[in-house]
């Protein structure tokens, strides 16, 4: 790999990637994922296509990669000490994201792009990217003794964002600052009551 | 319209409406919203697609009251006396509308069909009419007292959903009845504990 010698910050590889995966995303949104080829992305990034197949294997890892790097360059996880905050300012970013106008018509085109196994791994692999970086958030949570023990991590951020993807990608209402703090303060009251724990953990005891 | 004189249930009119709405919901699943016309519907239901027009006034019309009639058809909305029992079989009637392969297929077909504007109104629709048959569940709650006055139950509404269709359409994971109760569970908490009751109207008091 005589590209693995060049991956220095400010490198050609470096540079490379980022006008690739910005080509990607601008050919994502003016011509959604059906209209996306390599030659496509190679065209606009200026860089041959067949670098692209050699580093990101074609279409779908183009895509994924690109999507990813996005959605967890727009992550702004909060470390506020107050939970109820933090998950506020969680939401919030995910409101900004949501309604930028990048933003949203990339969230659009990744979300309203059908259901070919390709996007299904985009799609997971931006929840996967922003959830890692999330978790924290709600770990802290936990450990200061806001949320009980056992509490379900990922189910806490997933009540968190999807009242906001829904109105967004599924009943197609206006998303605003009110709705973010609404499912924040929703999933904050959900997670002190513990209704985040699963049911096993509580209800089940060891026989005396 | 000479057609009003023979609306009786299983007249003409119903049979033709039942035919071109079941023929619509057809081949909104088989080849999507993009591939649907009033010509490809007129031939499977066996209707004139003078017809079609006349009555629905072209392919949006069909497609929105087809969607409408299909899910509030498939709303099951229960009045146990128990809130949260109430809850939990409308989330479960959500879980079960969306892991059915027709009510699966026909809502992916919907909500990932883009974004026109004859697709907004048929989401639209759909929310609306299912969210008007659940609207006394939840009223029901506020005036047994269990959850405070000034609750907003359109909110109460969408984010009991909004977690189930979160999972099918967003972040594409498996969807179980076991996440069917825990977006109820998380919503009657927070409910319980306020959350719907708009800030205005518990922080705002008149000066004295």
């Amino acid at each position: 790999m005589a590209d693995q010698a060049v991956t220095r910050p400010g490198g050609r590889t470096a540079r490379i990637r980022a006008a690739a995966l910005k080509a990607t995303l601008g050919e994502l949104i003016d011509h959604g994922y059906p209209g996306l080829t390599v030659y496509t992305v190679a065209a606009r990034a200026g860089v041959d296509k067949t670098t692209l197949y050699r580093r990101w294997g074609g279409r779908d890892g183009l895509v994924a990669d690109a999507v990813e790097t996005f959605g967890t360059a727009h992550a702004d996880v909060p470390d506020t000490g107050d939970t109820g905050e933090d998950l506020r300012r969680w939401a919030r970013s995910i409101h900004t994201m949501l309604t930028d106008p990048i933003g949203g018509a990339l969230v659009r085109a990744v979300f309203s792009a059908g259901d070919s196994p390709g996007m299904r791994h985009v799609r997971h692999r931006f929840w996967l990217g922003r959830a890692t970086l999330v978790r924290p958030l709600v770990e802290r949570a936990i450990a200061r003794g806001d949320f009980p023990q056992g509490t379900d991590v990922d189910n806490v951020i997933r009540h968190v964002g999807a009242p906001l993807y829904y109105r967004l990608l599924v009943i197609d209402e206006p998303l605003t600052t009110a709705d973010a703090d609404l499912a924040a303060a929703a999933t904050h009251a959900a997670a002190q009551a513990g209704v985040f724990v699963p049911r096993s953990r509580t209800t089940r005891r060891p026989p005396r």
